[in-house]
């Protein structure tokens, strides 16, 4: 048996020799996001061009869309009645034609003559007014045919006419770069006919879980200590409903070659590669060491001062002269997936050319009292909405250990709990706190 | 000419002789909405059995998934530490044995001794608590060989181990019958390797514009008094957010005959048809004619009091002896999408087994003050958070008539703005209203 007092400089991966209390500084959450945006600076939208088909929904737009002509084009009416001189007022009026929506009435109107339009009809010449239909009766009828008709509310110059460029002018800024396409966009899109717009490309991500005690979760019964993998699918599925289509790049076990073999592998397939496992104090926690000794990464930050979510580590650099950024988050499920939501969705979303890459926050109640840990938190809750209140009441989803898959299930947001002081050590049942929107469930 | 006296049972198709003044009540929203889900009691959710690849997001189970096995299965460690002895207490250990996640140790701890444990490794027999490493210091090694270790603090009984059974008991439920699949619910479900699902098939539905004055977008330079269809492809992407996969049935030209030929054509393919335009005053408005009269369709609706939306009409019967409901909304774009979103999507969502199928409601913060007008008004809106603000600040996306599609651009929600009383007649800046988020993108 021999002393311990010449271990300091030996290779990590020595059992005994291996250090005892994290080398990595845990970073305030301010940190982790500050070095995340200084990533993002490296991995800029990039654009896809003019892609054929591009007007499907989460599409994001890479140039300003201007309006290519007025809408409406002509004055239209906003009604279904009787396009009018106004001048002529109450009087009764010969019907002298028709106007619908694709057919206009080519004459010029003269006083005493009305016109039969209907809404989006494009109003005649000479007319100035739209009466509703409501407000007329018949006054003379030939078979079918109006003839004449009785105005009983005096038109006003203007009334009910959509004037030319009224709703949209020629060259307004329609869209802006940086938009993401949903159906109110695709449909102003239609509207002009738009069909070749710029896109940002999506990027790549490939997601990939580390830990021998992993068996696939198609698996009915997994041996003894061996528990099927679910954050794969999880993350997959997160990713998936944002819109991206990510790589499964499988299992890799917790040996250094194998995780360096796979992460060089999944950088020849994405640029961000999000792992999870293998980043704690195990001593089969190899990702910290693959990433800087292995790769020559970067580690921005290799904790991170949060509940869930202490281990999470982000590390960038460059395989075959391509950038790279590793995403390696921890283990356990709640965990990889709040960090997923926190740190990789919004790099996803910027490298996406979105111009709100981060989720929205809104107030909520507090349905219980908190106690304050030592970190912050990041509760998981589901929104109510009460009769009476004003703002939503947040009901944590049970135990919030970080293992507890369920703590996820229905959860609409994650609630920011600060972390205890001095001064304040609990939150009360009804206060106010900040939550992140991470369901588009809710 | 004749005199107008006889004209009060002529057909409704003659336009001299038409209703001058709707016959339709405008039915308050409340009534509305009511009588969507008396039609939706008739169109419950149908079971699609268990597909073989049902995991996927926005999927809706219709059966209570309860768990298969307790989770964990064996007393695990929450750390990377040591399995110990708790009454031990402060002495010098020798480390007998490793136990990583995979691969357990099989033997009996004994007093005096400890065994190295990784996070999710199971707790060999005898041990009744964890040290984490960071808590202990070697106290022996031999050669790369861990032989013995200090305990830096006192461990309690059950310290970092999570029982069996702890996170998910064996036979709780996991997943209620209606709930929506997300990243979470996905995740669970391969944790317990559960690949087949009960699920709610989604329902059918046809999306067709109606108008003389509409082309198809593609079209460069639509002639005068044209207009390029931009509802129906709005229309198509709202569902396709919402996980439908709807059916594309064309534009139809406005008489009675198309009309009529085109509803009982998408009803071959869908249960659920949502047309735009043709409801109004114009002479050319045939659908409720088509609907009550061709059809013998029972018109829950016929005007609704709110604005926009107006004419918006709903209708149900049996085509073919199958069931059949058709939303025609109005033509204009922004009241064709906001009738949509409140009464054509939670319609389908329920259809489709969800059992939570409205959007949510946020209180929000006025931005500006509104006059309020005659109907209750759902106006377009997109939220902010400001810095020291309790509630989002609600800015109205520019003018609210009707025709103009910019107005949903960027819009989060529907503002739920009362109809003027006597007692009010103006909403003023700052003060709070109920939103409806209609955007997966806020």
């Amino acid at each position: 048996m021999s002393s311990s007092s010449d271990l300091q400089s030996s290779p990590e991966h020595v059992v005994a020799k291996r250090a005892r209390i994290s080398q990595w500084p845990a970073v305030p959450m301010t940190r982790a996001f500050e070095a995340i945006d200084r990533i993002a600076d490296k991995f800029p939208p990039e654009s896809k061009g003019y892609p054929t088909v591009a007007l499907t929904n989460g599409r994001v737009i890479a140039e300003d869309i201007r309006a290519p002509e007025n809408v409406p084009k002509a004055r239209t009416s906003v009604k279904d009645g009787y396009a009018v001189i106004a001048a002529d007022n109450l009087m009764i009026r010969r019907v002298a034609g028709v106007a619908t929506a694709g057919q206009p009435w080519d004459g010029i109107l003269q006083p005493g003559e009305c016109i039969r339009i209907s809404t989006g009809a494009v109003i005649p010449e000479g007319a100035d007014a739209v009466v509703q239909v409501e407000d007329t009766t018949l006054a003379g009828y030939d078979g079918d045919v109006e003839v004449a008709i009785n105005i009983l509310i005096a038109p006003e110059v203007g009334k009910d006419i959509r004037e030319k460029g009224s709703d949209i002018k020629e060259n307004d800024v329609l869209l802006e770069n940086g938009c993401e396409l949903g159906p109110a966009e695709i449909g102003l899109l239609h509207m002009f006919g738009i069909q070749n717009i710029e896109i940002y490309r999506k990027p790549k991500v490939c997601v990939m879980s580390t830990g021998n005690e992993l068996v696939e979760s198609y698996h009915i019964c997994p041996p003894q200590g061996f528990i099927r993998d679910s954050n794969r699918p999880q993350l997959l599925s997160l990713f998936r409903s944002q819109g991206f289509k990510p790589i499964d790049a499988g299992i890799a076990s917790d040996n250094i070659d194998s995780i360096e073999a796979a992460i060089r592998q999944a950088s020849e397939f994405a640029s961000v590669i999000v792992t999870s496992g293998g980043v704690s104090m195990g001593e089969k926690d190899y990702l910290k060491e693959v990433l800087r000794n292995r790769l020559g990464f970067e580690i921005s930050f290799g904790r991170v001062w949060m509940k869930p979510g202490l281990p999470c580590t982000v590390a960038h650099g460059k395989i075959n002269n391509l950038p790279v950024v590793v995403f390696a988050l921890p283990g356990n499920p709640v965990s990889s997936y709040v960090c997923a939501n926190l740190f990789v969705t919004p790099f996803l979303r910027a490298m996406a050319g979105c111009n709100r890459p981060k989720q929205p926050v809104i107030k909520v109640k507090l349905a219980a009292e908190m106690r304050l840990g030592p970190r912050p938190e990041y509760c998981r809750a589901w929104l109510e909405s009460r009769c009476g209140e004003t703002f939503p009441i947040a009901n944590v989803t049970g135990n919030q250990i970080s293992s507890r898959l369920p703590s996820l299930v229905g959860a609409h947001v994650l609630l920011v709990i600060p972390q205890s002081s001095t001064e304040k050590t609990q939150l009360e049942k009804g206060e106010l706190v900040d939550a992140i929107i991470i369901s588009s469930l809710f």
